[in-house]
């Protein structure tokens, strides 16, 4: 299974693509979609072009978003809002499934703990893909959201699995 | 010049069209792209779905939006933002330029003064546009950010004329 995950963000959403088989991870690629200069629609739009290029390029089986926790910055979450619609509509409208996950859950699942700071995060992302290069703190984040998604992926199957032995 | 006007929301997306000869005003259409239920990103993905179909109809040449007030509810400010990308996106993919207005901006070019009512902008929609019927409130704020706009493009094409007639 190949997941996608998204750290999404209006000048700049991070990617990272991970295959998983069984419990074993593999890095695929990861970068930065930028959404340029100028007017919000077009910048909108440039994102729009960017990430589905991205998507052409490395046909995830789904996608995972990160549910970025809103703050006290109206402004700045009405921004992040505009980004992230971006993020979930690419994949939807090329019918592949999308999960979102709180920050907290992603950094439990990568780290173990709720509260990681981003340099534990990134420590664990290069354990987890050994070899990995990452351009930028956001493309780290968007492959910690692919591990979070790839292992409670692989957990709900391998659960089901389980449930129908017992049946 | 033929204005589409956005009124975003997530659950419902209201718009007007509206045509512009000089000063003269007239309505074309007005209605609500629904985004339905289900998982964030289906609702995202058919909301653009349903715009695009309404763009693609009646091929406006420019498109305004609202700039909606952020509130101090972070959680619906941030879906908020999610709709409203979807707006400016549909007519930016197709190159038509897209304007964004501040409520009070929509409300002090239709009715006068900046802190008018909902019933007040209704009433002076239906005074400029005779015989015009709408649906719902989102609808009818759709087509005064379509006026609103209207008056100030053709504002802007008035007085670009007069100062090339001066120089």
């Amino acid at each position: 299974m190949r997941v996608i995950g998204f750290d999404p963000g209006l000048r700049r959403t991070g990617w990272g693509v991970v295959d998983v088989t069984g419990s074993k991870l593999a890095h695929v690629a990861n970068g930065c979609c930028e959404s340029g200069e100028g007017d919000l629609a077009l910048r909108l739009a440039r994102l729009h072009r960017e990430i589905e290029r991205v998507i052409e390029t490395f046909a995830p089986d789904c996608a995972a978003v990160e549910h970025t926790f809103v703050n006290k910055d109206a402004a700045g979450t009405l921004k992040l809002g505009q980004a992230r619609a971006i993020s979930l509509l690419v994949p939807a409208q090329r019918g592949i499934p999308v999960a979102e996950y709180a920050p907290n859950a992603v950094k439990k699942a990568v780290v173990g703990v709720g509260h990681a700071e981003k340099a534990q995060i990134q420590h664990m992302v290069r354990m987890l893909l050994p070899g990995v290069h990452f351009g930028s703190a956001d493309a780290a984040d968007a492959l910690a959201i692919a591990i979070c998604h790839a292992w409670s992926a692989g957990a709900g199957a391998r659960l089901g699995a389980a449930l129908e032995r017992r049946a």
